[in-house]
């Protein structure tokens, strides 16, 4: 009996600061196997990306020798493999695919990486990885092609501006980082019993939006110390301290992303995690209870990328929905 | 040759988190002698603050058996010697008097400790240590006495509103700390060479609270990966990017702490380092060029406390200015 096997046609990284994951494409950027690892870069030295390369992808090279390799993310930054340079807002498939960088070894490439993205201006801005999942989440949803406001949250959540499949401007905010810090170094964390469960309690975290909602313009920074004296008071239990900041600060990040925003425009959450169910319960809160959330749109961008690089012919288009 | 020696009527104690100071006053509060030490409740174990306490003052106790000692501080929270429960707002020289808690050993009260202020309300506040400066300054400056505002800058920021020497309410904002542990665990403090000369860049303080202002009420939390990527895309030096940081923070605070502060009523900055300095600056750009530094204020508090509650009496009232 014979089954029509899919052939491999590109392997795709998603190479950021603490994982690195691999997927194995198909036609139309079908997924036919994938891995990930906690290698990032911040996690490996910078010698060691030829040999974590190979540990990752040489069993499939081995079998396709020449399939093509992209990668986008923190690998193609200063501190990464090879420096992928920024291209310019309004940044869309076409100047993605014309900026790819790319390592040789052996007089042979063994990696094409994606740039980033700046927006320069007063205030610049960059971002690395997120501009691949942005191609990824505009095929995946269509309606986001004409006109769209993205969050991608994160560690450096980026809130991005979509005009004709373009990435016309973006900001980043640093909240994921803010609430690992505070939790781990600040008062705020030591509030915290070493046994509690990590259990989210919605309510603490939508009483910490609702804190900044109040506040009006003065937001939630005035209010961070709250995640203490709430609990100092007795009027919020220790564990639940944290969805409390939780809340205070992704509603900081949406009392300034959203305040001059349309809601007739479409907005979108891309991400996968449990992180982008807080934003869309969050974003819900603050009046935008049509967010959708698009999840595992980087392979899917890289198949883009790679289609309008000329790195693989599609054969077989996706349909587009 | 005889001179008249001044008289030692009292042990004042500024025990805080990080440090512990130590003042011998004499009538008025006359300062006769001091001494500091790096002896913060973090940073001794609970066991040992009478050894602590002896360490520091039992060369005056030994001269000057019946002083009595009067603190003020951390010392006086659940995780300090003996907690002092907190007084409520409004709160002035009689109620702290009144709720001075007392650490008895042998018999005898070995150190008399002043209560912390809670603000109860939807958003509890609390502060200790604080209350101590406050009635200092306004022993200090006769003009803060029937309307003021004052902000004690610090790890803990604190805003008060003071009506007829009373503190009337207070916000705490987390400035300091978020500087700290944004300089020490985030991505902002990796830019700054570590060889950097710790000399302040007064313009790019500035350029950070310029950052917030043009903001408008999205205000400085939106704006702190600037202090990144402004580095990275060459238009601030790394060994600069930590006092734009500073400007960011502090200029957010000042944002939600001035946006409904009328300009009639008089502004003062309370604190003794280079921090009160920095905030000067920073109000003068925010439209409060009028704000002036208070310095020394917790002994003279101390002393009004102690006088208040009948510790010491005063025989050679200090003319108040």
């Amino acid at each position: 009996m014979f089954t029509s096997t899919p052939v491999p046609r590109l392997i795709a990284l998603d190479w950021g600061t603490s994982s690195l994951r691999a997927y194995l494409l198909g036609d139309g950027g079908a997924l036919l196997e994938q891995s990930v690892k906690p290698w990032g870069i911040m996690r490996t030295s910078k010698r060691s990306f030829a040999k974590v390369f190979a540990a990752m992808v040489g069993e499939w090279r081995r079998r396709w020798p020449n399939l093509p390799a992209l990668a986008a993310g923190m690998i193609g930054s200063a501190q990464g493999w090879c420096e992928a340079p920024y291209v310019p807002c309004p940044a869309g498939l076409q100047s993605l695919a014309a900026g790819l960088a790319s390592v040789t070894e052996g007089g042979r490439i063994q990696l094409h990486i994606v740039p980033g993205v700046v927006e320069e201006g007063a205030m610049p801005d960059v971002m690395r990885g997120e501009e691949t999942q942005i191609i990824g989440a505009m095929e995946l949803d269509s309606r986001l092609r004409r006109r769209a406001r993205l969050v991608l949250p994160g560690t450096h959540s980026k809130w991005v501006e979509l005009r004709r499949e373009r990435i016309q401007s973006f900001s980043t905010y640093m909240t994921g980082e803010l609430f690992a810090v505070l939790r781990d170094h600040s008062i705020l964390g030591r509030a915290v019993p070493v046994s509690a469960t990590p259990v989210a309690s919605w309510a603490a975290f939508e009483r910490g939006l609702m804190a900044v909602l109040e506040r009006g313009t003065s937001g939630g920074f005035s209010r961070l110390f709250s995640a203490r004296t709430l609990v100092l008071r007795g009027r919020l239990r220790p564990e639940e301290s944290l969805d409390y900041l939780s809340g205070l600060l992704i509603g900081e990040e949406l009392r300034c992303a959203t305040h001059r925003c349309s809601k007739r425009v479409p907005l979108a959450i891309v991400g996968e995690d449990s992180l982008s169910e807080r934003y869309r319960r969050a974003l819900a809160l603050f009046g935008f209870g049509d967010a959708r959330i698009i999840a595992n749109a980087s392979a899917i961008g890289l198949w883009r990328i790679a289609n309008a690089s000329g790195l693989v012919q599609e054969t077989q288009r996706r349909p587009r929905s």
